[in-house]
């Protein structure tokens, strides 16, 4: 069945807000097995509203809308949506009393204007909103269940799974199926190659990319008779793609390369500290995103060559003789933060990332790296492409990398 | 003038790709003095782009696409323009060549499906791309200016800026003006009431926000019947805003808090060195994410209590007295980080991120900051809410805060 989304407010079609909604809802309704065909987006503006609507109610079975359910003049889409059914707004006296009560909690006097969110097309059914003060609603506009919700995500993401999912699963049998693959050191388009021939030769199944760079997301997405069918021809494709992209699936299913990094140190018991130069602290940042306190001990960011010196005890002929981005300063750095913070493993980064301080000898994209582990150091030379924001990212990236594939291979 | 922006491509309406050109183009022609007050979005599908595009011509003097110009199958922008416009499409042998040319440089074989890039709707004029090998083109439908773009953002932003802005410009003479304020310490909701009714005081001005938590960006936006006419009702407008939010306008004009921060630092030659441990890192990335190395020395990642002690010399009596999360142990490490790092300032960051770790004595969101300098060292408690996210965000920034507060007052 075909599913339509409509995002309504003019901060969006001012460009003040980036519609992020509208890609949350689409990954949603595509997982269920509805083909989403359009996206439109309007301001707060109900002859525009209504537009929309015409044009979408004629061929989609369901309509999700986000926004303009706030208590202010500018919030149209009650008004808009019930114009475009046909029918007069009624007050519902229990959500009024709803909501008076949610603003006596939060301690906050409710304002006349308020109320008006207690005022839903007739014929609705109410959506309630429990992290919020505005309810969405159901409404049906000819064949179409249109369900209307506020645009705040943290309100609008548990009303569509809580509420709206349940009432639209049965419209499309959950006949899909997908199988998700995490994969470092490749480029999107590089990847999307690879696989070149992969949709072809499956039936039923398209393959999705997402990049969070350098993290590229593969979705096998399979569609089939019953949830089984496309459950097998998921497993099929997927078996063909994770063998062509082996060498880079950093790990398959939910989940981020700092995920499946943690997941590997916390298995094999070992722990982690990091010098870090060009890459100013990110790849500690990344790693204590979530809590990492039983692997993480520690960074160290010596971005001044004399911080080299005093917090890893980096000899300072060393720096002088090979220069802060090579391989023994790489080294003695990874010794160093190793050592001072006692972990079992350590990881340098130093480079130039740009985008000056670069040379014919050395330049920008140049990139040491050094693993210190009980069994000796090993460095790592590398030459990244792109932008100091790219260089920085393939740096820590790859750093973390060389951490975790010897983690994985010890016992 | 009204406008429009059309994009086009299945990633998007899968939800496989978030509308981040739509959001960029509706800033900048809302910037132009344009009024978008739609933006549809449908996958690659030639009726359903000349639906909307039916609807857009309606009432928009000038419509912007973006997507399904490259040269697979799936790549129907161009033929639905054509359509829509009841012309055939034409081979521009002068882009053809062009085309080739490229494929030559890139050192990679032309296949044949992409000499459809170089095929345009008749009557329509190109828009060159110098980063890729799909032009755009220009093109009437009716009274509407259609310029039709590829999707790739860093083809399709310059392509705009250097081609279609020149084009639309007299369109919609610039008669705004904007003003930017960078807000830091205020939650944008309460940014927004307090702003509330400035707008109703300045006929013509609109205030627009965005936050990149926890900075919020506020612009001033003036319609005016000329140039100088917007500017002067723009800081007309911006003077009372600049009453109201004093304490909290970390900067005006372009730039982030981090340029903002660094900007001072340069100005007054002080030396910042870190000691960071709830946050993991996240402020010297942040200070990082430029080039950085004139005034930022380090920072001293103390995630685990023996770095605070081996690193930065925090007595191991004082985190057993007090705790890691204290004002004596703050105070300690700032003094270490400044001692170690031989930096002017040293700021340090120790508390509680969550989700798990608080109690009913030190709950999740308690942070110490402490500043160390020449005059001494002072320490700041702090109660932050939300998730690991915001504490760690809310923490970093408060931080930076208070050095850059020191540093704009010192001489």
């Amino acid at each position: 069945m075909r599913a339509a989304i409509l995002s309504i407010g003019t901060e969006l079609t001012r460009g003040e807000l980036t519609n992020t909604n509208a890609s949350w809802l689409a990954t949603r309704l595509t997982e269920l097995g509805f083909e989403v065909t359009r996206i439109d987006c309007c301001d707060d503006d109900i002859p525009r509203i209504g537009e929309s609507l015409s044009t979408l109610v004629r061929d989609h079975g369901v309509i999700v809308s986000t926004g303009g359910l706030g208590p202010t003049t500018d919030d149209l889409t009650t008004e808009a949506f019930a114009k475009h059914a046909g029918v007069p707004l009624v007050r519902d006296e229990k959500q009024l009393e709803e909501l008076e009560e949610k603003f006596r909690r939060f301690g906050r006097a409710m304002a006349e204007n308020n109320k008006k969110q207690a005022d839903f097309p007739k014929g609705s059914s109410v959506l309630p909103n429990p992290y919020g003060t505005a309810p969405g609603f159901e409404i049906a506009l000819g064949k179409a269940r249109a369900f209307v919700m506020p645009g705040v995500p943290r309100e609008m993401k548990p009303m569509f799974d809580d509420q709206v999912v349940p009432r639209i699963q049965a419209l499309s049998p959950r006949q899909s199926h997908q199988h998700r693959f995490v994969v470092l050191g490749k480029p999107e388009s590089e990847v999307g190659l690879m696989l070149d021939g992969v949709e072809a030769a499956h039936p039923g199944v398209t393959i999705g990319y997402r990049a969070h760079f350098p993290e590229i997301e593969v979705k096998v997405l399979a569609k089939g008779s019953d949830e089984d069918d496309a459950k097998q021809r998921a497993e099929k494709a997927s078996a063909v793609v994770r063998k062509i992209l082996a060498p880079w699936i950093f790990g398959e299913g939910p989940g981020s390369v700092i995920d499946f990094a943690a997941q590997i140190f916390r298995e094999k018991k070992l722990t982690l500290a990091l010098a870090e130069s060009c890459t100013g602290g990110l790849l500690s940042q990344l790693l204590t995103e979530q809590p990492a306190s039983d692997y993480f001990i520690g960074a160290a960011v010596t971005y001044a060559n004399s911080a080299k010196t005093t917090l890893l005890r980096v000899p300072n002929g060393l720096i002088e003789e090979h220069g802060a981005v090579s391989a023994p300063v790489a080294k003695a750095m990874a010794e160093g933060a190793r050592h001072v913070f006692g972990s079992d493993l350590a990881v340098a980064i130093t480079g130039i990332a740009g985008p000056t301080g670069g040379s014919a000898e050395k330049p920008v994209g140049l990139v040491h790296i050094a693993l210190a582990t009980a069994a000796g150091t090993t460095p790592h030379e590398l030459q990244f492409r792109g932008d100091r924001f790219r260089i920085q990212r393939m740096a820590a990236y790859t750093a973390l990398k060389i951490a975790t594939t010897y983690a994985r291979a010890s016992r």
